[in-house]
């Protein structure tokens, strides 16, 4: 399981958010309040959108808490659009390459779950991600497939959708190799304009998520980033969220109903 | 393209050939002599023969002159079957999962070359994997792809034979999607008692690849570790060879005649 | 503060003690059950001696728990002395060079504590260094200027003593620039014969420092490496141990009075 | 040695100078044309200055050429002054805190060459750093050395004068221990606003400097960008520059002068 949190809105530094906060986003990565696994310290990343095409990336493979690299560039870097993650691995190597976010074009997504039974899932999972998109599968997460394979299905043009029917693709293999848990999936994902996040989990135990709406924009993530939780909303489970403006819609994310909609038609 | 010795025989440390040579392995990481590519900094690994059932591996990102545990470790440690290979990107990212040797049981592989189209042929050559096996394809190489292959085409028991015919598989995968060079190949691997190595390419440059037979034992080469090449065999291409204590036998390597075989029988 | 262990006595795997038991040395660095910080995940480091003249070091500055080649390394090796630590940064950054243990000729090093008001005071530690020595200073820690200091008071001939004075001296500087504590020091080092461990601190909350004599050697750890506690000696502050073959030998530890007999002498 | 280049002017993104160009910075970390170290792959780093109060520095260990994350903020990152190094180690360990640049409060400062006899000197060399800026001494390259010791020579109100004295009074040192070359120094250091370059060795062979006048700016560098070398200018051994605005000012850069001038004073 891992941590993670998005920005859109008005530009603003990265630091602020990620570790200026009481709980900020660097604190939880050695003491996450919320969830089974505390420390978060296999590798980080973060994903701003600039006046460039495509979002930048910045990853490494260290604690978030001790590289100096992700202090100074948080500092100085402002982005209306953001996401920053800190990964706690459920099995996979500690690789910058499975570090979170990941991005393919416009599109920047980060995962907190896993997908059970991994190394006798994975390749299915491989062979469903659509080919011209395989020399972006750098890593061994199940969290990139799910992004990959949503690609697929069509995340350009709906992207809430799509990510369902991703996940439902997903557990239908997990579940098809009897590892518990199925599927647990808390998501954010954004094409630079809107982001989206959803929740979800084939047990009781779907990954908190959170999102608040400030003056100046909107914060997602997994754990309220101050003491009194004042103005956070608990994203229910089998939800998604998406923004627009300084507007937050609520959609259902029922990942096999998605599925079944697609497949009816 | 990357370089990479072994040792097979008495038991030595390792740094005598990965340090001290004239031409040592670590020098050819700043400047090989044979070969398009002289600069080989990509990343470094030894997998070393120990008491233990498994080889040990110890693989790194840095250039292997930087990495003052690879001067520490080659210095302590003693074994009489050894693999190092430092390595040169034709394209996947500078990581420890992409470094050689790669290790299935008491498996080790090392390779320098490359497969015409990587980024197209990476989803083919992945689903061509054993299904049991998957859980060791760590990295993106067709390298490692290559090795988990040939433990389909059953290395155990027929080492020669299962990797030429792997290596077929995998050029007629390129060669589908002509992207040349369609295959170049040089490389070694053992079980911890013999070693084997092989020399092919689909075309007419077919990397550099020699052996020498000491006192004690016997060192397989990209290159002569020394200035005047005196002892020095070239592997010819098409051909592999076997060792069996301080012999060394070799053997036709033609990876079409030996699917062939396999297909018609 | 840190977490260490050592062995002394027959020749085992470093896996062991450093991967295997119910509280292991990778367990305490997620975890740590003494003491107030209870992750110490910015580095580790082993030494171990071997055949050659010199022990063997590697060290890095992943967290022990992610880092591949620690596993396989720790699995593979052998020795009859070892060290092995891992570190919780108080201040200074995290990189190799401040990782322990640290190494001068035979002679290895490591701590766990910290001498207040590092910014402060490393310039004179540093001109307290001997000239000769200042080429082995290669990271910026109190720790490693405290046994490049024992050195010149005579570590080879004298080890408890030298390193009494050494931790007086740092002391008497931290405490001239009035930062709190002064001096916390739970250390073990050794010249490959014998391990030598010692417990001080200038108030009541010197850190913890426990050995244990089994059937085969004797492991020195800052804490117990199981559960029940058995067997487990508590080594009390203002004290030293020493060890010759299966014998521990304690000794009193009292930097100022090591210091003041030196002095009138 | 090393190679570095320094941009001031209009803003511009980073990797426009640091990738794209002909002999980009990053083609000389494989490649440089000038000087007897062909290879710069010991680290790298990178400042600019943003809207902060301080310059952002990123800088790792790993070859420029290989690190994913430079690539990213390379072409994400606009600004009107920045400075970037690639780095061929004299001696001292691939870590990230002796990479370049280095920087004080508002200042960055990267250096080319080297000072004999770094490990003999480098005690003498951190006492001559001013106690109060004995923190900001993270590594222990002679190159961070004189760029404290300069701070301490007064670079905030007299930027060339001081630096000229630090170079004189570490070539001073180095002069007295006897280890050939006494100083080479090519450097490049800012406060954010001008640019500063000096160019001088204690021998015949100082390392070599270039400037370019451009449409929108100004290109500090250790060779040319492009193959045809017009437009670029070599700064001459004992000079310096400083630009100020799209004008570059020369000045005599004499480190003996500079010290002979204060003491008589």
């Amino acid at each position: 399981m891992c941590r993670f949190l998005a920005w859109v809105g008005k530009q603003r530094y990265l630091d602020e958010l990620v570790l200026e906060q009481e709980q900020s986003l660097v604190i939880q990565s050695r003491n996450a309040l919320i969830g089974k696994t505390p420390i978060n310290a296999d590798g980080f990343g973060l994903a701003w959108y600039s006046d460039r095409k495509m979002p930048c990336f910045y990853k490494d493979t260290h604690p978030a808490w001790s590289d100096a690299n992700l202090k100074q560039l948080a500092h100085h870097t402002q982005s209306r659009l953001f996401l920053a993650h800190v990964r706690a691995s459920t099995g996979t190597a500690t690789s910058r390459n499975n570090c979170h976010p990941f991005g393919v074009g416009r599109w920047s997504f980060m995962h907190n779950g896993q997908a059970g039974g991994h190394d006798l899932i994975r390749q299915e999972l491989d062979a469903m991600i659509p080919a011209h998109l395989y020399g972006q599968r750098f890593g061994a997460t199940e969290s990139e497939a799910i992004f990959l394979i949503a690609h697929g299905e069509g995340l350009e043009t709906d992207p809430i959708g799509a990510m369902a029917r991703a996940v439902a693709r997903v557990e239908l293999v997990s579940s098809r190799h009897k590892v518990l848990p199925y599927m647990r999936f808390a998501a954010c994902w954004s094409d630079g304009e809107r982001v989206y996040a959803a929740r979800y989990a084939s047990d009781k135990y779907a990954p908190s998520l959170h999102y608040r709406t400030c003056k100046d924009g909107i914060i997602i993530s997994s754990e309220p980033l101050d003491g009194n939780n004042e103005g956070w909303i608990e994203i229910q489970s089998n939800t998604a969220i998406e923004t627009e403006g300084s507007l937050v819609r609520t959609h259902s994310f029922r990942p096999f109903e998605a599925l079944d909609q697609v497949e009816v038609a």
